[in-house]
């Protein structure tokens, strides 16, 4: 990479509380607001990401960090198709309440967070992933939520889309093979944070209780 | 579930920063104590996780709460088999290497959080799973890192083992079909946290530089 991955600007690393960036972090769509984030705040949230725990310590992620306005017009147009299939796949009822709810701020946060697995780091032999493969994709995962929790801590939104073809995006972007692009998230600005999460407030899904998910012993 | 998840005590939640909980935060082996975690900072933990992004808010996880000592002893008695298969399928080198590492808390834990991922959760038509299917068994990956960093701002420590076979665990915890157990983790109060962790300490694999992981616009 080169030296500079955001704007100049300095400012402290903040102090939210884990908790309280759990409740703050959404997956955000409508809120962002195309001011560029600092660089040493986009420094600061991929390397949360690169703290995460992997399989075998393989730490097989990677951060495309993506600014270029045609780029993010090409992907943002191949996403609007993607939609518009899973909106032509849905019985009437809930094609009605899926069409206003944004699914994507591609252009609007002016900056996409791509992260990719590689299952070959590491080498053959991965402790920890004999036994199950996924964990290595796993391990990406982990990255990102780690990712997605600084950057609510630094008031920067970050929204997953995943309304595109693997295949596409890795063209786009030229990943190379065995590299698998997993998300593409949005980051920028925000000017709020919502308190419900989009897919609450616009009646898609609610929220099941805590207790139902918790299972003493057996499942 | 009955009310009883831990042992009554009440506490307050910890305030430690998202950024310090990510850097504290360890996949904790031999520094279990064994003492039982209080009823409320495991609900805090679990809640941690329930709270996490899920694709179309399916939140297709469910937390399995085991503390039969029977039950960690048969597990625990798996994963040493898992364990030796892999020490012998390793060349000779890394197999010294892997010897004194240790994979597992699962009895000094006292406790196994076993998450799974349940893909019928949500109906036939998932909003942002029609592209790519992985996103399910994603959000279940995003719970568990936030319960993670929950527990390190608790104190407490996990430790996630995945040297077992999916379907000897499902059967073991009475996991039904299509219902997926993709973790099993220790849970429990710890005497410390490992600055440098363990696969690092034991030198199997070093840490990868920040810059490494970042690319600018393509891969």
């Amino acid at each position: 990479m080169t030296e500079s991955v955001g704007t100049a600007e300095s400012t402290s690393e903040p102090t939210l509380s884990v908790y309280d960036a759990i409740r703050r972090r959404r997956d955000v769509r409508a809120e962002f607001t195309g001011k560029p984030i600092a660089e040493d705040v986009l420094r600061r949230i991929l390397g949360a990401g690169h703290c995460a725990p992997s399989v075998g310590n393989t730490q097989p992620w990677d951060f495309i960090v993506v600014r270029d306005t045609g780029t993010l017009a090409d992907f943002a147009d191949h996403v609007a198709g993607a939609r518009s299939r899973f909106a032509e796949s849905l019985p009437e009822d809930q094609k009605k309440t899926f069409d206003p709810i944004k699914i994507e701020g591609i252009r609007e946060s002016g900056m996409g967070v791509v992260v990719t697995y590689d299952r070959s780091r590491g080498g053959e032999h991965i402790l920890g992933r004999h036994t199950i493969d996924d964990t290595g994709l796993f391990s990406a995962v982990l990255a990102i939520q780690n990712l997605w929790l600084a950057a609510a801590a630094e008031n920067v939104g970050v929204g997953w889309v995943s309304f595109y073809d693997e295949s596409y995006l890795a063209e786009l972007l030229g990943i190379p093979d065995p590299v698998r692009p997993i998300a593409w998230l949005c980051v920028g600005n925000v000017t709020e944070f919502q308190q419900v999460p989009d897919l609450e407030r616009f009646g898609w899904r609610g929220r099941r209780p805590l207790a139902d998910a918790i299972h003493l012993e057996k499942f």
